[in-house]
């Protein structure tokens, strides 16, 4: 019952346009590790974004007023500023230089997950993609036309966290796997019932696929084999269910 | 370069005052994996707190008439927010019958990572250990003498996060390796500056081994292989080191 986080070497560059699903699906046979069911396919929210065309030349950006003395008062480019706010229905903190926004979709992290790092070109950056969840489940299909197995789907990003130093990654989009994985009910060895106990396990996959897909080494995808986890069953399997909603958050 | 996950079975159920190191080196000797120079022990805080007897039975506690009235309240129990209190230095909040706090020694955590399950009697509650890097650094010298190998020691507990649902591991305590992997001045395939990339490798390797240690299995410990990472080079190469200082923390 071992896990194992098994990387996929030579994914090209990834365009917009490109058909991911066909490349992940040439670099998993093309591996000496294969696939199998039960397997979960970890990928990047870059190389998603990138291929769904969610890519933004700041040359075309025009910053507002607001956008501009922010970016200014900040040593920061009001292009990508004004990105970052066109991106957030809300700011969560703005403080210090750092904007923590909340996303359309809901994610709570530093410049609405816009990324200047691995772009397509100088000036170029990505945004997150419009609907991680949908490009889970729409890679999960056709990888299982190409490879003939259903696997689970994980796409991820790298952010910050309150109170922590440094950045893991975190499960934006997932299908086919259950996020979260509801121990209550259950009891201990001692007998006694976990009372809080919901674990973020797709969070957890996410953080174990990041000890190798290190943001320098140019590896996007790996598989992560031998969890054993129930199948997704319910319309929660998503990764939106990983957002806590307002109501429950102390922290907003 | 894959990475594997390896459980330790076979740990019994450990007790105040027992030698940890032997415990955990005779599961290791015991185990078909083996042990090789590279690998990264993961302990749960739990059977570290448990043999270095941060144990409290609950009977023994005389709550304030502060606990009383908040418990009262949130149908909590007074004796048990009384210890949370006791070991706090600070409430970060205190809402809708959630108590999260600054432990002494700097975590932001609920209850003060108090645990009431898999305690050693029913009303007996186990407190973080007072000082877990002190106590992976111990393991680590002890295992070495057992072993004669120099692991890496991550001793880690499971934590919700802000905005998020479910918990993930985190690393308390960390040991001979380098808890933050510091990629700033790098740069990426494009030949853009890794501008403020900071990864939190222990994090990421606690929620790694947190896919096998769940709650419920009884598996406290398991060996991380096959991670290249920096040895330790500095006094920085401590758990404490990932506890953002509350200068630079917008979440306080």
């Amino acid at each position: 019952m071992a896990i194992h986080v098994l990387p996929l070497p030579g994914i090209p560059d990834v365009r917009p346009g490109d058909d991911l699903a066909r490349i992940l699906a040439r670099a998993i046979s093309e591996s000496r590790v294969g696939v199998k069911t039960g397997d979960v396919l970890v990928v990047c929210q870059k190389v998603v974004s990138k291929a769904e065309g969610r890519v933004v030349d700041l040359a075309t950006v025009e910053p507002s007023p607001f956008a501009i003395a922010w970016a200014s008062e900040h040593e920061k480019d009001a292009r990508l500023i004004e990105l970052v706010l066109r991106e957030s229905k809300r700011i969560v903190r703005m403080d210090r230089g750092n904007l923590i926004v909340e996303t359309g979709p809901g994610w709570i992290c530093a410049n609405a997950g816009i990324d200047q790092s691995n772009a397509l070109a100088p000036g170029v950056v990505t945004l997150l993609p419009a609907d991680p969840d949908d490009s889970a489940a729409r890679l999960r299909r056709e990888l299982r036309g190409h490879l003939g197995v259903d696997l689970g789907i994980v796409v991820t990003d790298t952010f910050g966290r309150p109170w922590r130093e440094g950045q893991v990654e975190f499960a934006l989009g997932v299908a086919g796997i259950e996020p979260l994985d509801d121990l209550r009910g259950q009891r201990d060895r001692a007998g006694h019932e976990l009372g809080v106990t919901v674990i973020a396990t797709a969070d957890q996959i996410a953080c174990a696929a990041g000890l190798l897909m290190g943001k320098a080494d140019g590896i996007p995808a790996v598989l992560v084999r031998g969890l054993t986890l129930p199948e997704a069953s319910s319309d929660r399997a998503t990764g939106r269910a990983l957002i806590r909603p307002a109501e429950n958050d102390l922290f907003r």
